[in-house]
């Protein structure tokens, strides 16, 4: 008889126990499957994750461009060309002023321009440098009128999504006046759309993965000496991450699975009417501290 | 006599509900804790986190430098000037020649450089587009011996951490051949050491936190501009990503919580001695597609 109360306890507390269990496992799954707690599709997450991001970072080396350093790599001598103060002081000038006049630019002229050029900016931004020299970045160039509006049709799309959510219950009353945040006609004018994508591992010769330490850094600022590259040239884009496209034009564009969409960007002349956004930059004592 | 093992029961499901949900809850903190998997110490987690990944994207815009699009935006007349093809195809060639010379370089010339020169690098970093042109960037500019030397000894001694980790047992033996992995002289010896931070959210006038969407990739695209604009004046630098640093640096620096170490990058002149690794960058058609 004074076993009963004992017996019903243990069962309760063996029952409660495995209860309990449940719990935390259901918490710790909701939790490590949006990590982030970024948009609501599992799959978008998985895509637009940077990989390298969610791995350990003990095992990196912490200056770039120098991957087997310690091992058997080779030194060769440095001595590039140097310039006097004063000239110097005129070329950060002379660049400053250059790059001072980039503006992002929705209006682009159908007019071609020379593959050549193209080319050369791509050239110019495969020189930047990378986590351990990985180079994990993908240009695709695309100048087909028909993937171009294939392009067009998924940004969009996605595009109209976005907004509607934004919008919300203000939506029905004034849609015509919001219509052209998602209309991008430049995706169909502008004479190419570079897509650039970030490797964010590569694959062994013993087909084992290698994970591209800083891939989004590395190829983020591979495209800043792009932007720099077609400033220089007189050419225009406006910087674009088309939000949740990425899955959908790595697809379309055939691009292997570690590769992911960074930007996409229209480049082209400006056009003749193209106008601007009235922007101000940050003045120099807002954005320099000097120690 | 029946309610003694009803009570007992009642008594034990409580108890073991209670104790259920606090593992619930301790797996629960464990996860967010540390919610890319990266190194075990939560506070660095925290501090190199990008707050703005953390957060949904749903309510941002896919254009950048276009904060308040939709609403009362003025845009004016954007007409720069524009080249004849062949110059652009010379220009773009020259400018490829010039950033291809760019190297990682260590070795740096104790030299000063004109201040004029870094103001106006960094001007130019500026110029760089961001996420709802947010500009959230922050260079800083150490020419302090005693400061430099300081962020040398932080660095160099997770650096140390981090190598003792990769050799594990190996250490012991070799350990004199692999100091030279984490001896990092240049950052006595450069005149300048400009520290590279991201504003992961802005504060607003009402003190609400405003998320810097984007926040990482728009300052990594200034840093390649910036490397651009080193290039360009003849000065040299090792882009440096100092690991687990970055809380540590932060206060050193006294920046605010919203601000997180991206980049260090040591600037100069190249020592008359200087080498570099004998490193190859991959031939255009392994970066650059056409469709």
């Amino acid at each position: 008889m004074l076993a009963i109360p004992v017996l019903t306890a243990a069962l309760a507390l063996v029952l409660c126990l495995v209860m309990g269990f449940l719990v935390a496992r259901s918490h710790l799954t909701k939790t490590s499957a949006d990590p982030r707690g970024g948009p609501t599709r599992p799959w978008v997450d998985q895509d637009l994750q940077d990989d390298s991001e969610a791995m350990s970072k003990e095992h990196e080396d912490d200056e770039w461009d120098d991957s087997d350093k310690g091992e058997n790599v080779t030194y060769v001598p440095y001595s590039p060309e140097r310039l006097p103060e004063e000239q110097m002081v005129r070329a950060s000038k002379r660049f400053y002023a250059s790059m001072n006049q980039r503006r992002s630019v929705r209006f682009i002229s159908p007019e071609p321009v020379p593959w050549e050029v193209i080319e050369n900016v791509v050239r110019t931004a495969g020189t930047a440098p990378s986590g351990a020299h990985t180079e994990p970045w993908t240009f695709v160039a695309v100048s087909d009128p028909d993937m171009k509006h294939r392009i067009r049709l998924i940004v969009e799309e996605e595009e109209e999504v976005n907004y509607r959510q934004r919008m919300g219950a203000k939506w029905v009353k004034d849609l015509a006046a919001f219509r052209t945040n998602w209309i991008k006609e430049y995706l169909d004018v502008a004479p190419y759309l570079i897509l650039i994508f970030k490797q964010t591992y590569g694959i062994l010769p013993d087909n084992k993965k290698r994970t591209h330490y800083y891939n989004e850094i590395s190829v983020s600022i591979a495209c800043g000496i792009l932007l720099a590259a077609l400033q220089n040239v007189g050419l225009v884009t406006v910087t674009s991450t088309p939000l949740n496209c990425g899955p959908k034009l790595r697809k379309l564009l055939q691009r292997p699975a570690n590769e992911k969409l960074l930007l996409l960007l229209p480049v082209g002349y400006p056009a003749k009417d193209a106008t601007v956004p009235d922007l101000k930059r940050k003045p120099l004592h807002d954005i320099l501290l000097r120690i």
